[in-house]
C-alpha cells in the first residue's frame, strides 16, 4: 500500500493560518506525525490560503527541512507544479491531471522530466464522472497518453474520484467496480489511488465509513490512497486486507512486521 | 445481511460443559445475547460434547424456550437434522450437506419437506477445495442438485470454505473471488455464507481479520456469515459495508437504523 498524508492542506484551518503567518512550526509538525505513521508522501495542497506560487514553494521547503518523505505536490495549475518540481528533493508524486488534453500536454512531459509520478484523475473538463464506464473511459485516455508522452507505466496513479457516500451513494460501488475494471488495463496493473476521506464527508461516523470503503476498494485492486495516515486503524486495516490478498507474508506480528519493514 | 451466531457450539468449553450437566442457564444466555445483537438464526452444535441426538434436540429446545430467533441445525449427519428439524418451531437452516450425492439425496428433502433453508458446502469426499474452480464446480452441484429436487433457490446458502490464514495463506484470496463467481450461478444471485471466525484460528489478531475478511468478503458478494455476532464491530463493519454498496439507504445514524430495522 502507497500512504499519501492527506494533513498539509490549506483547508484545514491550523494549515490556512501557518500559510498565512508563514509559521512554519504547524506545518512542521503534521510533516513529523505523518511520517512516522508511516506516510511514503506528503501531500502539500494550499487550499484558499493563497495563490501565490512562492507560499507553495515555501510549504515544501518547509516541510522538506523537517521530514525526507517525498512530496506530493497537489495542484491542478502547471506553473505551480512546475515550480513545486525545482525544489523537491526526491522524485515527487504530482497530483494531478485530468484527462484533457491540454493538461496532459503540458503535465505529463513535467513528470518524465522530474522522475516524477502522476496521478491521472477520472475526470475533464465535461465534469465528474457519474458511472463506472466513464471512469474508466477517461482512465484509459489517460494511461495511454502518459504511456505515449514516455512516462513509466509504474508512475501512473488513476484516481476514480471519489464522492460523498451521504450525497451520491450510488457513486461508491461505482468506483469499486471502475477500479476493478481499471486494473485490467495493463498487466502489472496501473496503481489505482482515492482521495479517501472524501468518500465520508459530513457523516458522523467518517473514521469507520474511510476504513471499510478503503478495505472493499484494496479488495477490488486499489493500491494508494490519499488519506489520514495518523488514522491507526485505518491503516491497519488496509495492512490486513493486503495480508488477507496474500500482498504480506503471515506472522502473527504482521501489523508491527509491516510497519517496520516500511520505515526509512 | 444474514447474521448466524456462532457462539452456541459444544467447541467452547462453557458451553460444552452445559451440554454434559444439562445446564440450560448458559445456553439461554448465549441465546439471548446473540439474539439481541441481531442473529437472524442461532447455530446449534454439540461438537465433541455429545454424540447422542437426544442431547441435540435438548439443546434446540433449550435455546427455544429462550428466544424466538430461528434455529441453524449444525450437523451433518441426517438422523440428527431429521429430529432437530421436527422441534424447530421456525423455519430452520440445515448447516450443512456437502456436494456428495449421497448426501443431497438425504438432506435436500428434509429442507423442501420442512420449509428449510440448506448451507451447502463447497467439499465432497474427496476433501477441502484448494482452489477457486473447485468451489465454483462443488459450489454449482450443489446449487443445480438442490433446484431440481425442488428447493427453492432463495432458501439455498453456498459456503466456499474459510480457511485459517495463518496456515493457509492464499486460501483467503480464493474464497473471495469464489465467491464472486458463486454470485454468477443465478439471478438474482444465490446466498453466499461463511463460517467466518475459522479465517483467524489461532491468530494475535482476530477480531480485526474476521471484520475485514467479512468486509472484502461482502464487497464480493456474501450475504450471510455465521460469525460472532456479539463483536460489535463486526456487525458495525458488515453493516457499513452493505451500505457502501447502496443496499440501505443513507441516513447520519444508519447503524441504529440498520438495529433497529432488524429488531423481531
Amino acid at each position: 500500500m502507497i500512504f499519501v498524508g492527506e494533513r498539509i492542506n490549506g483547508g484545514f484551518k491550523d494549515i490556512q493560518r501557518a500559510i498565512k503567518e508563514k509559521d512554519k512550526t504547524i506545518i512542521q509538525h503534521w510533516a513529523k506525525i505523518q511520517s512516522e505513521a508511516g506516510a511514503d508522501y506528503l501531500d502539500v495542497n494550499m487550499g484558499a490560503a493563497s495563490n501565490k506560487v512562492e507560499d507553495f514553494v515555501w510549504m515544501i521547503e518547509t516541510v522538506q527541512e523537517a521530514v525526507s518523505t517525498p512530496i506530493s505536490i497537489d495542484s491542478n495549475k502547471p506553473a505551480f507544479i512546475k515550480e513545486a518540481l525545482k525544489v523537491c528533493k526526491k522524485p515527487a508524486l504530482i497530483n494531478s491531471t485530468t484527462a484533457d488534453k491540454e493538461k496532459l500536454d503540458e503535465i505529463v512531459p513535467l513528470a518524465v522530466e522530474h522522475g516524477a509520478s502522476l496521478v491521472g484523475v477520472c475526470m475533464d473538463k465535461k465534469g465528474s464522472p457519474q458511472d463506472v464506464n466513464r471512469r474508466v473511459e477517461l482512465g484509459a485516455t489517460i494511461f495511454s497518453e502518459a504511456v505515449e508522452k514516455g512516462l513509466p507505466e509504474d508512475r501512473i496513479f488513476l484516481d476514480p474520484v471519489t464522492m460523498p457516500l451521504k450525497f451520491l451513494q450510488e457513486q461508491a460501488g461505482n468506483v469499486i467496480e471502475a477500479i476493478r475494471q481499471l486494473t485490467l488495463l495493463s498487466s502489472p496493473p496501473p496503481h489505482i489511488i482515492l482521495g479517501l476521506s472524501n468518500i465520508s464527508s459530513k457523516t458522523k461516523e467518517p473514521s469507520l465509513i474511510n476504513r471499510i470503503f478503503l478495505v472493499m476498494c484494496i479488495e477490488a485492486g486499489l493500491d494508494a490512497a490519499i488519506c489520514d495516515v495518523t488514522d491507526q486503524e485505518l491503516v491497519n486495516s488496509a495492512i490486513t486486507a493486503e495480508l488477507i490478498l496474500n500482498k504480506q507474508i503471515y506472522s502473527d506480528a504482521f501489523i508491527k512486521a509491516y510497519r517496520e519493514s516500511r520505515r526509512k
